[in-house]
């Protein structure tokens, strides 16, 4: 099994990524749960150009990390600048990494066009650098920027600049598509012709720009490159960069490569890994995400829940579980028997075969009105149990109302108020909130702690909304799904509705039913 | 310049994806675009499995076609079932489309553990299947269902069913990576021996489970298959179809083959074409997607904008142009002066030095906020102007108030009032409507239009809700994105606050000044 390493750049390339904002703290965060899952190396931003990635590195020194190691990223010395008063180079050098990697130009367009040097000259500033920091004791990557599209125009040039890192001491050399146009086709011939004259370590560093970033990684491997620079989730510029979480499965579990200490038993987390990072980020999940994604591992036709019920692997690549992921029979109008049947078996629902008839009708003519139980297991319970008739109301809502008023520049209040009925008792409470949802919130579950105390420790966790795209002459619907957390139990109601405090409210509503259920089993 | 024949089947596979759910005139407009885009085949449903489906077939003869040829999909016959007496088959003949694609297992696992029938029998309902519908005149390809995986368990019976299919008369013969985990590497060595064997049309039908279904596609084309089957925007169950969206440019501008009707010029609709699918299908764009996504030409890192002024080959793969989509200069904490002073440009705005550094200053105080402006020109316009003093207010707000009121099934109602000022004069107007945001933008307008009167013409076309997750102890914050319409020319403006109304409140108001400030130009 041939050692493949993984180096990680979400802290520096992922953060150029349109709607990529991270704080210190999101930093520290990713920088720490990446570490435990064992990527090698972690390059954690431009001390030159950034101050936050230069106090991110003084800070990451009082973490004790398991396995990874520290990169620092920046450029080869300025033309004008002698190496050692480029403030770059010092920077990079302040940062106190045990890993340097600083980019290069090899593309004669590059060198002549932005840089304005001559050719000759650029391998200069090229093996003066990482002289340079390898004297000061650093390990140096030399990230070839733009080498395949360099080495499509002028080979001779782009290899001689790989040649002058070799011999400047370089301890890998990557070779970046940066502009991500490059084939598996091109990176297969170009990496034939490097393996033959590149006797150090080679790396490959891929953007997604043909829709081929994995692929090409991958490519790269075959061809002989041991180190793979990516990001988690493939967030980074324009389409993104090669994403580590396709990837590192598919050198391990597919093509059989050693990724060190992301063992078998460590890759069962890659699908928590992976949403960690969209929730630090603060970026929505891509659902149709290989391996980790939402519906990764999701059947909806009939057919293939059928043949998945007999044997997973007539529609599955891997055991999601490898992955930390988890099969999903979705309800839709696709549905059949099987899979309301199956949904609710996993559950641990019964339904009688005179339930089945009635539910999936109202399935259908609930997801009509846009009503969607695919992120909504609670909801979906809810109305199993009421349609079978196993389900006590426990409550019953009278009226709500809320209102926002705001006065420019020196007013606001959002007040919401709730009527609910238990048994005979009818209770009237009124909650203040942030906003309107938060507000029938708490006036809602201020009513409810009447009668069941429980509610006190109910909390809302997630809110998510998604307008329906209006369609000809019809008004815009509105789906809410809410998340709820007691005591570390977590789940999800969906509401709908044209009116968006309504859809909220009835999401709201039904989990309050359901933890009710719940608590009192 | 070889022909490579695209087969789009967004319109039975892709409807297999989680959330995608089209109805019947969903079909036809997605069928009528892609024709004029110019694909080759539109495979249109599964007639026996879906009413739908079959209703689809009846109208879509009724609608003139440019280019594309119709395909009904489905399965050899039941192993039960004489061939002229299987209603799958008899749907099929039916539908009366010039094309008609059937699959057949190709995988030893499949036949025995899913049809549990013989090896031999599997055969013999690819051949009558086949041979029967070719003796009705049709057109046929035969789909190799899981023909990967069944080549790499069992390479003679995989191949056996490939003859058979081609003894029988299919017009081509199509290798489906069903569950889509096979790599390029995998792609590569099976095709090859394939086509030593097949001397028929070879098609390729990948899916995306390890991330290579696009590269997956053009491994297989580089050996030898001459049809592509995949889906616009790579909707489909699990983790989506190949993306023809990436395949068809990949294939024109980067392998220069011959796509017939999708011409350069045609090819020029990619971006348009891509998100006109996401609209009808009522599913929000990919950002990240390539070539026609968003971002996928938008540049954000300071060092990045300042080499695309100089040449945009520098870090961009194509001109964005030959796709139909364009260069991005987007605004965010890594923006420099180049990224302000860019994006005003292309907006037409003149900034004076004195100004550059307090707007850089105010842009990443309300980005720290949660603005962002990278969706919302309009806003950024505003903005600009009131930091350089070039800004009117043609009118203010006093105040507002919102209330949404529910009488369990019984009555409910949403209403706002508006109190403004325009110079010395007053209004107080009062609106209803679906929800809050509809009943303050009627208010809203009313009140205007006393003194604008072309605001009555302003329309509300779009509405977006991002909620940015709550981080430790901070109330979750609202972003809203509005996109307004007058006589055909449409603007987006952005909000964020704690209260959803209130962010919604700030874009609408944003919007009308914007209108009022266009207008009086």
């Amino acid at each position: 099994m041939k050692r493949i390493w993984i180096y990680d750049t979400t802290l520096r390339d992922g953060k150029q990524a349109e709607n990529v904002n991270l704080s210190l703290t999101d930093m520290l965060a990713i920088a720490k749960r990446l570490d435990q899952f064992g990527v090698d190396y972690l390059e954690c931003g431009w001390p030159a150009a950034n101050p936050k990635d230069r106090s991110f590195f003084e800070e990451i020194k009082k973490v004790e990390l398991h396995h990874a190691q520290i990169a620092a990223f920046g450029s080869t010395r300025h033309a004008k600048n002698k190496v050692q008063e480029d403030p770059n180079i010092e920077a990079l050098l302040k940062a106190d990494t045990p890993v340097v990697t600083i980019f290069g130009k090899s593309w004669d367009l590059h060198v002549r066009e932005v840089f304005h040097i001559s050719l000759e000259e650029n391998l200069k500033l090229v093996y003066e650098s990482i002289d340079y920091l390898k004297r000061h004791n650093k390990q140096v990557f030399f990230d070839a920027e733009h080498f395949f599209d360099g080495y499509r125009s002028n080979p001779e040039y782009a290899l001689k600049v790989l040649e002058t890192a070799e011999k400047a001491g370089a301890d890998a050399i990557i070779l970046a598509d940066t502009n991500g146009g490059m084939l598996p086709s091109m990176i297969r011939e170009i990496m034939s012709v490097v393996t033959k004259e590149v006797k150090t370590h080679i790396g490959i560093h891929a953007h997604n720009d043909s829709d081929c970033a994995v692929a090409n990684s991958l490519e790269a491997v075959l061809a002989g490159a041991v180190q793979v620079q990516g990001t988690f989730n493939g967030v980074g510029e324009r389409c993104g960069n090669a994403n580590l979480v396709s990837i590192i499965p598919n050198l391990v579990l597919k093509l059989g490569y050693d990724c060190g200490a992301i063992t078998l038993e460590r890759l069962k987390q890659l699908t928590e890994v992976s949403h960690y990072i969209y929730e630090i980020a603060n970026l929505s999940p891509d659902n149709k995400q290989p391996y980790t994604g939402h519906s990764a591992f999701a059947h909806k036709g009939g057919v293939h829940v059928n043949a998945v019920e007999k044997n997973p692997k007539t529609y599955e690549h891997i055991d999601p579980e490898m992955v930390g992921n988890r099969r999903r029979i979705l309800i839709s109008e696709q549905s059949g028997k099987s899979n309301i049947l199956e949904k609710a078996h996993e559950l641990g629902l019964e339904i009688k075969d005179a339930f089945i008839q009635p539910l999936l009708h109202k399935v259908k003519e609930m997801e009509n009105m846009g009503y969607e139980f695919e992120g909504a297991d609670a909801s979906f319970e809810l109305l199993v149990k009421r349609i079978t008739g196993n389900f006590v109301e426990r409550f019953d809502i009278i009226s709500f109302r809320v209102s926002s008023f705001v006065k420019t520049n020196d007013y606001s209040y959002v007040e919401a108020t709730v009527k609910l009925r238990v048994g005979e008792m009818e209770e009237l409470t009124v909650g203040e909130g942030d906003g309107p949802v938060n507000a029938l919130d708490i006036a809602l579950k201020k009513g409810l702690s009447v009668f069941y105390p429980v509610i006190k420790a109910v909390k809302l966790t997630d809110y998510k909304v998604r307008i329906l795209n209006p369609k000809a002459g019809t008004a815009a619907v509105t789906r809410v799904l809410v998340s709820f957390q007691y005591n570390g139990y977590e789940w999800q109601t969906v509401g709908v509705s044209s009116n968006i405090i309504e859809a909220s409210w009835q999401a709201l509503v039904d989990s309050m039913h359901y933890i009710l259920m719940k608590v009192e089993k």
